[in-house]
């Protein structure tokens, strides 16, 4: 309560706090009375409380997540995509590709790539968000079915964006993951749609969202029943325009403390620069990753979307290479 | 190019650059080689040009946006609603009313204090993003319903938010304006759609978006065919937790250079405190700002949705009185 | 508490409790254990108690300031800098006059403007902080007696930044006003420093500075004997770039209601553009500041520093009688 | 040039780069008039011409520091504190201990903890920058001499912070290396001072500072005279709130680009949480720092300052051997 809130003002909230079912313990301090409220507070509008005349602050006690919590389930969640691959338990689940799926040549190129190196998921978009109205959204259906077809040539695993409600039949019938794009972390809809599906998803960090955000997303597809949920560090807006966003590591092992499920990391779009994702590759690795995201594309030069972030095949290969000894220093392998 | 960058990369960089139909002007400096470009930018990805071997940085001189640009169209826009309701023009549109509608008692009041205190529009939602998946998430149609019936019966046009692609067609019939939440600012589908329709579209700031990629956002409508634009700020995310958001209020005059497009003001969403609504919006309207957009709930405290952040009645009816000397001193009318 | 501390760690946090002299009242509830405090918290080092094990969060409910927070002083801060000129009364205080003192004719023609214009207070910088080495860094200690001496010619008071402990009594002896610029408002002896003289300080918010931080730096004078401090708001560090800094003017009501000081505006510095000072000027008299810091320079394409974002002497007078009906509007005069 | 920026308008800042000693290269574009210029721009302020009618914007190509920078000098730069110990070299430099100095068991048993993991320089801070007046503010002196008859003891080399010019000369008499907390990185006065010394100096980034403002600091330093600088990143003010700061860690590979100063990472101060020290300085190392700086204290409860971010020397020496492994797989060795 304010310093000066009167005893009505406090009677009143006391009252309002026992409407909602719970049990107010007033604390009258030196300066200023503290309303503690017992029970669950989840289900509570905490700007309700705040409204009240006489209020300062509400200060929740509890997470607002419940399924996503790491209190709620303990041990990790280790999400199956079948033929003996996996998200979350002790092999690290790479995930390579071209940011943007183009042509035939390009994915068999890449895919061939991606599989020698010894990754297991490929990445490719279909369906790509762009801030200019002027520039290339992707191929489309077209682009589901080129990723797909490729990839089960070569034995690889599929995760690709869906933006729209309405492609997401078609994206579940081509793809092995569902990817929800930062710009989507919010589209609540999209999640509760992406929810009602069995089909994993990769969940990417808004760019400007908190973690208790980020793990609201998940909660929004796992209250709808879904709960194979990747969630995916992939840089936040900060002031600093160096590099395209800055790479949040931390996040990491702090996820692994609040929540059981996996968390992968986006070197490429984080960073936005080549020369970035190998050293922050290395990092996120060390900082307990359970995956990598990242930008292959066998000739960035001529790549449609976000060439200048990719980095190709060879340094790839060679990176796969310098990351086995990482891994096993923190328990894992490639 | 990069300081030590090669002829051979140099001239690679020229002919990237014929080949986009643009004119290069390379510039021997002292330490460095500068590749100048001449020609219509917009439609090249600079990721591609950045990828380039030897290439340091690209730097685009243009607005990346061409229809929502001022140097595109030199008057303002102003959007009729019918009925003498204008967005844009000397009079200042006044939008005001509960964060959700609740029941018909709430709408009922809402709309005769909106009416009596002078404004002309409308606001009421009923559709909600919730951050968390256990928050109230509105009536949906029959929220719409109730806000559009209700205005009518007392002669004001509506503004409400649209989230779902599927809701397009629902929310054009009983609103007069789409809102576009922050959440969905790059939601470039639904941005899409709306735009295909001829409604007016109220587009929220994205809470991390740079005032470059909220125009690009307008554009993204306008290239879809609708012009009727109204921007909004309503604060940005920053490390201040005091206020909800950050009110960048430069906004509104730095819109007026960059665009024709009218501009309101959010104060509600933007501070998060009723305390500082009345000083935010009287700032706003002296910053030069086209319109309010403001939560007035007729009881806060039982507000299902943001009540800690609406106005009474009585303090909005106080408001419009006390910024008629402001509106006036900036050569508009309330 | 975390959810599963035991009750030895839960008895052992209600121990420490006890040993800092407060009164710990635990609270069991259904998923955690909440240990309230009773008392003064602020001479408590929280950090002590957040390290203790089992201990999940400590939550402060008392603000952290005492001298400058409203709830121990409610009347407004008055400061009187003699002849009638104040900060924080009925009059709006207007500070104009150029970034940097360069030269007497410059200085003769700014003081003579900025008198004509009706403003009391010149400023002018006579040490700068730059952040290249390679910029001007002002002309010292005879920019400071030019400053003086063209100010008591006019009859206007003055204000001027210090930088250095060691210039503290130079610049008290040939300033009205010392100013703690952005970067130094965390340079705690700098301010434990003002503190000890009874000259009023103008403390400019830093970059990144939240408001709990900024009334804490006025804390420090204050606790160091010194009463007259003067918060000067100079936008925040946020991820747009279209303006030199985000000019949060929320701040301003904000202020009002946690403390007694006298807050003014600068949008010179928080904008950078001149264009842009003279809505963000009325925007600040709408939203209740007590007076306003703008750099005004005769010929700002000569200026030595910031002459892209001064306005001219006419911009200026022009301005000032713009901002009549605007203070009258609010209860203040000019 | 704005786009319709007349002749006369063109031709006048033609001239005035003219006057400033660099070559004018106008180019004349569909949309606008684009003036290149050729030159070393660094000791120009571009504010100058930037102010000048009918310019647009002013775009640097060259990067504003000239001695931080590797375009200047290719090789690595390696910091000899003497008697083998040094930092920037292949073995990574471990600089480990309390964040205050407290008392002499305190400091005993850290050293000892310090030293027997194998750490060679050893931190505690006797001045102690504090947000709040009320909180410890450091043994100062006493403490200084504390903290350097410990080290010496066990053959530990030192570094400190230095809040203040008038210590200066303390200090140096006491420590191994000078450290510049984040709230001093642009106290230019305490950077010439520290850069007119010839010893080391430890350039903490400030917490809202871009990489470039970091890097400029150290010029200042470097210009006047002292080439010993060690940078360290220790994370960023963001919006995010469940770590202290947001440790931006992909800055080390950024600046090995950038730079040849060697760089160091606070794995402490930027989480603030103890459980996340281990995993971050992990990351760190596999990003490519050349150090780390990390608080361990013997007994954090007992801690004056910040107890809660410490970890103690059991964590400390069983993390020393976990790092053995990542160190070799980068190249390095601890």
């Amino acid at each position: 309560m304010r310093k000066f809130a009167g005893k009505d003002q406090i009677e009143h909230v006391i009252q309002a706090v026992i409407k909602l079912d719970l049990k107010p313990v007033p604390l009258y301090g030196v300066e200023r009375t503290v309303i503690a409220v017992i029970g669950d507070e989840r289900p509570v509008d905490e700007h309700h409380i705040s409204s009240l005349p006489g209020v300062d602050r509400v200060m929740a006690v509890l997470d607002p997540y419940k399924l996503a919590s790491r209190e709620t389930k303990h041990e990790d969640t280790i999400i199956d995509l079948g033929d003996g691959v996996k998200v979350g338990g002790k092999k690290i689940a790479m995930m390579a590709g071209p940011c943007a799926v183009e042509n035939e040549a390009q994915m068999e190129t890449a895919a061939k790539a991606v599989k020698k190196a010894g990754a297991e998921i490929m990445r490719g978009g279909a369906f790509k968000p762009r801030t200019s109205p002027y520039s290339f959204e992707g191929l489309g259906t077209d682009g589901l079915k080129l990723l797909s077809q490729t990839a089960k040539r070569h034995g690889l695993k599929t995760v690709t964006e869906v933006l729209d409600i309405r492609d997401i039949g078609t994206v579940d019938k081509y793809a092995d993951i569902f990817q929800i794009g930062a710009r989507n972390m919010q589209n609540f809809n999209l999640l509760k749609e992406v929810g009602k599906t069995k089909k994993p998803v990769l969940l990417k960090r808004g760019m400007s969202s908190t973690v208790k955000e980020f793990l609201l997303a998940a909660e929004h597809i796992m209250t709808n029943g879904n709960s194979n949920v990747i969630l995916c560090e992939r840089g936040i807006r900060t002031f600093e325009t160096e590099t395209r966003n800055t790479l949040a590591l931390a996040t990491v092992p702090l996820i692994k403390e609040l929540s059981h499920l996996p968390i992968v990391v986006d070197p490429s779009h984080s960073t936005g620069k080549p020369s970035l994702v190998a050293p922050m590759t290395k990092a996120a690795i060390a900082a307990g990753a359970d995956g990598i995201l990242v930008d292959v594309h066998p000739n960035p030069e001529e790549a449609l979307c976000d060439g200048d972030q990719a980095i190709r095949p060879e340094a790839f290969e060679k990176l796969m290479i310098e990351l086995k000894p990482i891994a096993e220093a923190v328990g894992r392998n490639l």
